[in-house]
């Protein structure tokens, strides 16, 4: 039996995920992360919703605490970081911590990076060796940039801060994951200000708790305007809801422009 | 008596901050926030160091449980996002449920909010008087942008989430935030690859714990070459680290190039 579309909508637990980003570079402002805005975008196109992101620095119990707090909360956590040869790479031994497993020299880990520097004049020294180290049954996660990989232990995949490296890394493990009736989204543009729609979107709202909305304003070529983001999992739902917002900015005196998506 | 430095550095705590990112539009992606660096580096600068930061959803208990877990872990707590007009702005409504006081009117909110309105043919309708209101026992954050103000309530900054916006009310609070001694960096660049120096680095961390040394590689021009941030509260200490570093760097054949502060 197909289930069936009210303006309440279905309620159904929705897959869930957290990143947490780990370096103290990214906390002094050195470094602007962007790993954060793209896997959210690719969670959420897998019917997994990004619910939570944390960013903390390089010290081992706050890693620690931080996976073992969100691997408990979440169906999926994504860390970015620390996986390097130097020392204040030091993810993987605080998630083998977390998980209270050794940390090993994974085999096929050493493998591949004998195999990638023999290629090369660099040395695979003591501290690059360290990037063959994984906690005790992990599986690896591949590297196709820089070979030295991340690793998944549990529901925690353990991804490079490059953000070249993470994109790539998370390609290849993107089937690894299983998530739920994708989020569906749809902008209404309007040159409404905010404020002039806030009532009526929030009756939408109210009435409709099955969809989200979002209200984004923007200031653009001298005129105020606002993006109205509809989300849902539920198609059906999803149309009219945007009939209904589209509705409201008409009455407002409004042109609304519908675009698949969440984008600008 | 000045305290003395030596190569384990003077202990005392560091004045610590936590930002809290209020937005499912952060999440989904369909956002990418620029509020955190900037944050980051304008603390730094101040002597607060931020210890944290977290993206939530616009979920009413996430934000209650978030802003109280945050407010006792760290001397300051600074909100971005959910002040404007639309329902799905909550973030006043949720600290002051935090706070446990009642959200209120906030007279002086109200009269700059009339007379921004009074000049403009835009009306302070319903929903533009929820930019009005405050946790009871709030102190009001100037919007020299857009009028509508941000709060402090005990260590909790509640700021808009626009970048142009939170960055001038920030500028307006500034001087109510008392930090510690100001975290001084610099930065060491070098042509070797990180894996080159990574042994060296990792002996002058280890015998300098009043140090923190970051090691972030680039590779640009068809070259890698890292970049080795030192980062202290004691100008000597400092000093020293760099010089050994700068000596490690040589010894490797490498040409150290020293600057100022922690960028690119």
């Amino acid at each position: 039996m197909a289930a069936e579309s009210t303006d309440t909508g279905t309620v159904t637990a929705p897959v869930t995920a957290c990143v947490i980003i780990i370096g103290n570079e990214i906390l002094s402002g050195r470094t602007q992360d962007t790993n954060l805005a793209w896997l959210g975008k690719e969670l959420t196109a897998l019917g997994i919703r990004l619910a939570e992101a944390r960013v903390i620095p390089d010290v081992p119990a706050v890693i620690v605490d931080t996976v073992n707090a969100c691997r408990a909360a979440h169906d999926y956590v994504f860390t970015t970081g620390g996986i390097g040869p130097t020392h204040d790479d030091i993810t993987a031994e605080c998630v083998a911590r977390a998980f209270g497993v050794p940390l090993l020299q994974n085999p096929e880990a050493l493998r591949r990076l004998q195999a990638h520097y023999a290629n090369s004049d660099i040395e695979l020294n003591e501290a690059r060796l360290r990037m063959a180290n994984a906690p005790e049954g992990a599986t690896l996660i591949d590297n196709p940039v820089s070979t030295a990989p991340g690793f998944q232990i549990g529901n925690v995949f353990v991804m490079a801060g490059v953000p070249r490296i993470m994109q790539a890394m998370f390609e290849g493990l993107r089937h690894r994951l299983v998530g739920g009736a994708p989020l569906l989204s749809r902008t209404i543009g309007c040159t409404l200000p905010e404020g002039a729609v806030a009532k009526d979107l929030g009756a939408v709202q109210a009435e409709m708790p099955g969809v989200e909305i979002g209200s984004y304003p923007y200031y653009s070529r001298s005129r105020f305007g606002t993006n109205l983001v509809v989300r849902s999992t539920d198609p059906a739902l999803l149309d009219r809801a945007v009939d209904r917002v589209c509705a409201a900015v008409r009455r407002l005196g409004g042109e609304p422009e519908v675009r698949e998506g969440e984008a600008g």
